[in-house]
């Protein structure tokens, strides 16, 4: 048995204004506002998100809470769906698991997401997270066409 | 075979202070207060935090952003891990896992959490929320105690 | 904030005779076979598997593998989704997530399934598992009608 | 925002024998013989396991049960992971979390794990299922080192 690797699916984009279509949405979510997250590159298959560390996001210890990095890890995943999906579709989170692997901690937290199987109704993903160079949390996501 | 119902352990609380540690606690985790969470019932291994409906916690249909209801599932079942946890002890998110059931709208975002199975390293959790009287997400989570 | 306690929907039922449906179903699973996995309860939204303990279903420490346990929390949500599904449809797994609380060792090790919320395409279910009278694993699971 | 990558960690190796203690130890999971599993690749934080597609491994549709398929995935989880324990360690599932992409059809399914973060307690792994060429499930787990 020989070492299996991934290959990259190329994907197939449905809608040639998925960028804008994904940034216009990024703009809708109010919560991103509220902890600083920005948007940033946003290619088929694959979106990032970053938040900066700040106070007011932390848990106990003084890192990032998880739920704050999940929801960076969350809209990353739909929106990376979401760049597949046809123009007047939307996208819901169907449910997702997170492993947080390191303190979030530093001065960026970044998510990025890819698309692992993208089908008509349901799109799996993954996505990693890393408090500037260090892997913090690692999400396996299901997201739902509408 | 017949039908087996889950029998409720009855927890041995190893701190008799428990729910003053954890009321500490959670004062400590600030993105609380940015969210606006108060924290509910803290009982041996059980614990309530809600969040009231706001539009800057809101993904782009208008519901509270999934990672927000993240948010409170996660440190509520932090906190009912923690409520048998020793004096002195610290907890820490393992991993989590989440499905979104129903949007997450109304007035208010309750999530209450209960300790599945509580061992001396890991404990297992499981929480539900509910957007008013709706039920909206549930978690699995593994909890560490350091 | 007083305590919330689940109060359990009653499932409405859409086919009267999903009892034969599940059975007849269960009996195509050749895997049961292999394995002496039973049939137990078939009741609206609830459906229950058990496994005699077996040496040639172990890993390395004598314990049932946790594939094994897998293998029968699986079916048992499948099939508590599918109590509730149409005549003629069918049911796959999606997703699911396992925490395993103890070693699966015993007699007999039982699965108990229960539909969480039932969509008209995806239905959610949590599952517990005991080896005789111990809690030894739990799954959260996502199930698609097709 | 620049694209992140994955950067392979160098997985330090603190048992010069890991692949004579991976292999002796696979010999001992006796579910491995009943569903024909072979191990594969040994390597420092990669372990590959496949089984070839059997009719007593399958569920109603003649694809092989998505039990079978964790079954394979988890084990090579937990292996992956023991490469990097010490010596006189043993290794057992804490969770893990599977999506189910396509059917398991063809003629073997091969997993290939890797561990994406060793600690000293707690190792995350991410393992992927083949159908033949056709990418049939992801992994998601937690293994812990006693």
């Amino acid at each position: 048995m020989e070492l299996r690797r991934v290959v990259k699916n190329s994907f197939k984009v449905r809608d040639p204004d998925f960028e804008g279509r994904v940034r216009e949405n990024f703009e809708q979510q109010r919560v991103m506002q509220l902890i600083g997250a920005k948007l940033g590159a946003v290619e088929p298959g694959v979106v990032e998100i970053a938040v900066p560390f700040r106070d007011d996001l932390t848990q106990q210890d003084g890192y990032i809470h998880a739920g704050i990095v999940t929801t960076i890890l969350d809209s990353a995943c739909g929106y990376a769906a979401y760049t597949l999906m046809p123009a007047g579709s939307s996208v819901l989170s169907v449910e997702f698991k997170v492993n947080l692997l390191a303190p979030a901690k530093g001065t960026t937290i970044r998510a990025r997401a890819e698309v692992k199987r993208a089908g008509r109704t349901l799109t799996v993903c993954s996505a990693d997270a890393w408090a500037d160079d260090s892997l913090c949390a690692t999400m396996l996501a299901t997201m739902i066409c509408r």
